[in-house]
């Protein structure tokens, strides 16, 4: 599944630097932002300019190496990088396996001159390519074995989503939710995919209905309110999402809203998936009340569409995520597998290594 | 319950028109729309510058003067205002009221000459402050039945509501569901409310936050995704909302988004209530089943903020209002009483005349 566009890629000139879609100017410009600094790789990560659990992973990879091109240690670079956001834990999956390579390599625990040596430098490209190229197969496993999963929907089916988990949370792959749609589609089952818009930064709107539309998949928006109106109309027979973290027993964080669509999904008995890599799951800890959650500004549900919307001096709860509990989801697609039913047990036995 | 803002009031100049406040505006501007023909006044409630059931109610009311005040046919007037919105039950029954009145005149079945004779203008104009007042009377009763019903909240208790129904969805009056929370207030209770913010036009946003914040009523503004959220948390005791019309089973079309807030109230046992008065009750129709469902202009989400966010020739599904079944609702608060629990019999013996 080739994309029409990069979300991130590395430039292989002479300074060697990254390049990633600006997704908060998407659908309206298509801009590419040269990320040249750890900074910069950072505020793309904290400013949503890439966003999506395997992507950010992929990106803060990268960014590992645009740090050692400017002469920066790379355990402070992954430090640094690090703090840009507290729930997706691909990042610091990311991170950890780029400080592994580091500390395999002979230039570790040396001083480290003002510019690398080409060997470090070397390695690290090399394992954040890997990342990016593990992450484009493991995008490809999750639509086969999600599309096997839900073979027995009838052509013309209704497949709600939220947020965006499509080609634009990958480096290269073809996304985790969609992906699933993706391959869907690709096998004559002519899906209708309901699009929350997702508030307060309407990836849905944004970004999920551009990936659908550009693939001429089916694709009807809808304000996040009207989920459980589509259901209770019998519209929509299944419900797939990405997930930002998930935990041991199978408690999954993603985007603010999922936790209602999964009740609403349950109140209708319409199936809730989950789609995410092996690499989404942080065994480490064993529910979903550990995982952190991030808090974002008040100006993003105040000021989100460059007029205020809510009167001066508005108190705001704006968390990004939520936590959708493991009895709400029907499976979780993973790259080795499908986890169902959802438990500590059966998740364990597909995705530890 | 005094307002700080008058909603709809009528102007006793020479030539005697209708005021409203262009609820369109707030909370940035607060400016009044004078409207001097029928025209005006179907456009004002079409463009939601009057919105809330009692509001549409009362501005069609003095609507019918308003177009009487320029020589048009009684009937003709009321056909006309008749076809502005489809939901809210209110507006069909004043303008029931104002023809039945129109009949009872001696000037009816006439020809009514260019300038309709004083006699029925006086008429009608006496109706529609009757219907005004009443609509005022029946804020008071509510916000009274509620306040006695939630008196067992605790101190500081968390109440959630969805969109608008303050003074602004009544012509004078304080209200449907922000009655009984600033009755609540009034006693002492110091509730904390919970405020969708309402998608596409944002009336939780722009004018429940705009209420409450006038009021000194704490108040909290979260995306209507973030509702389950709260809940989760243990921070909603009670959940209050208006009402566009109520089926004699107790089925209750309101705002979109309604529904699936009742649903997530359910799952965390959680009391949803509707305040309304016995106007938006609908004996007529036997359940939500027979409520016809407005729909709206896709711009309204696409391009809701006076910049597209989402692509162009995106297709939309913008249903303005869901049906809540009865049986998610754990009692109507009328200005005739509580109905409790919702059912055909309850409701016939509450709100029937």
């Amino acid at each position: 599944m080739s994309n029409a566009f990069a979300t991130i890629r590395w430039e292989d000139d002479a300074d060697g630097h990254l390049v990633v879609l600006d997704q908060t100017r998407l659908p309206g410009e298509t801009v590419y932002l040269e990320c040249r600094t750890v900074e910069d790789v950072w505020q793309a990560i904290k400013r949503l300019s890439v966003r999506g659990a395997p992507a950010i992973g992929v990106a803060a990879a990268y960014g590992v190496c645009v740090g050692v091109n400017e002469g920066r240690d790379v355990n402070e670079v992954c430090d640094y990088l690090a703090t840009s956001r507290p729930t997706a834990v691909n990042l610091f999956w990311a991170l950890e396996r780029m400080r592994r390579v580091a500390e395999g390599s002979p230039t570790t625990g040396t001083v480290l001159p003002a510019r690398p040596q080409p060997p470090i430098l070397e390695v690290l490209l090399a394992e954040a390519r890997a990342i990016d190229a593990e992450d484009r197969e493991s995008c490809r496993a999750m639509a086969r074995f999600g599309a096997d999963l839900l073979d027995d929907l009838p052509v013309g089916a209704g497949i709600l989503t939220h947020c965006n988990a499509g080609a634009l949370v990958s480096g290269s792959g073809g996304g985790t939710a969609l992906g699933v749609i993706f391959e869907l589609a690709r096998r004559g089952k002519r899906p209708r995919v309901f699009v929350d818009e997702t508030r307060p930064l309407l990836q849905g709107a944004r970004l999920t209905m551009w990936e659908l539309m550009q693939r001429g998949v089916e694709a009807m928006l809808i304000c996040d309110s009207v989920a459980a109106q589509v259901m209770r109309e019998g519209r929509v027979q299944a419900v797939v999402t990405g997930a930002d973290r998930i935990a041991a027993n199978g408690d999954t964080a993603n985007k603010i809203g999922t936790y209602g669509v999964a009740i609403v999904a349950r109140a209708h008995q319409i199936p809730f998936y989950v789609a995410a890599p092996a690499t989404t799951f942080d065994l480490s800890i064993s529910s979903g009340a550990d995982i952190p959650i991030e808090q974002r500004a008040a100006e993003e549900i105040t000021h989100g569409f460059g007029k205020p919307t809510a009167p001066a001096g508005a108190a705001v709860y704006n968390p990004a995520f939520d936590v959708t509990p493991a009895e709400l989801i029907a499976a979780i697609i993973t790259d080795r597998g499908v986890v169902r039913p959802v438990n500590a047990d059966t998740i364990r036995a597909t995705v530890a290594l």
